[in-house]
């Protein structure tokens, strides 16, 4: 019965994002997921058809899991300038966060610039972050703020030099003010 | 003799951004890459200590042909005004170029959200890029002139729908009149 377990399929899931952070997708494997979730080598065959399909679901659920915080933040403002000051509170986020999230954003794209079914999840992921910045921006607006919190985030995480909450500040005030 | 030969060690550079933006880092091997060089497999390890190497070096001249490519672009540029255009062109350039300096681009972040000798590649980059700004616009502009490169350029490639010119145009318009 307990192959049945609804929750260890769950975990899977959970412990394949974790296994990416540590040794990316080109290190994962069936037997380290398993071991990473506790599970027999034997059920994750049984839970999934193969890698492909572990991989697809586990980072529809990392950017389902970052699109949610993202909408919840935005959706505590109550103008514009709140909004921007979500966004700016989002880009210069604790540095621990966005490292492991930035390690898994990059391999979500290094999948998605080869294979169109990842492509979709990233393309929903932007689709959600535009909607949420549309409730307080115009579409333009909305989908050049994306495109700089992509670049700023990416950038934060990146650089050796630390960037200031003014300059991420000014950057969303210049593009917020069109 | 042959094995002396300088070119060779170049070709098998070469070849492996070129196995790379096929395969992957995770699908690039000796092997494969003295298959796509034409040389023997003996010649990689005579020329390189490890794959870690090849693949370093590959990707510092990727990066080098990179920011190559950008600093003639916004050299040619009389004035601010001009640099803007050049930015705008550089972004919404062919798609072709676009798809494989994507992929390039992906797998060397990858590498670099875990690996210090490959984020000094990154950051040499990004230093290049802005350096190349600043001969136009101040210090600030330039460092968010960069991210919002970034943003777009990756959005622009993973995007399902097109990314007009006028709306990369509102872009740099808005982050360059600060």
């Amino acid at each position: 019965m307990r192959r049945h377990d609804p929750a260890r399929r769950d975990r899977i899931v959970d412990a394949c994002l974790e296994v990416v952070s540590q040794v990316g997708v080109a290190g994962t494997s069936h037997r380290r997921v398993a071991a990473e979730a506790g599970v027999p080598l034997g059920s994750m065959t049984y839970h999934f058809a193969g890698m492909d399909e572990l991989l697809h679901e586990a980072f529809s659920r990392f950017a389902r899991t970052v699109s949610d915080q993202f909408e919840a933040s935005l959706a505590t403002a109550q103008d514009a300038e709140g909004a921007a000051r979500a966004v700016v509170a989002l880009i210069t986020d604790d540095v621990l966060s966005t490292r492991r999230e930035l390690v898994l954003t990059q391999e979500l794209y290094t999948l998605a610039a080869r294979e169109p079914a990842f492509r979709r999840v990233t393309n929903a992921w932007m689709g959600r972050s535009r909607t949420a910045l549309e409730r307080h921006f115009d579409p333009v607006t909305a989908r050049l703020l994306d495109a700089l919190i992509e670049g700023l985030t990416l950038h934060r995480a990146l650089d050796t030099e630390p960037q200031d909450v003014a300059t991420v500040r000014e950057a969303v005030s210049r593009i917020t003010s069109g």
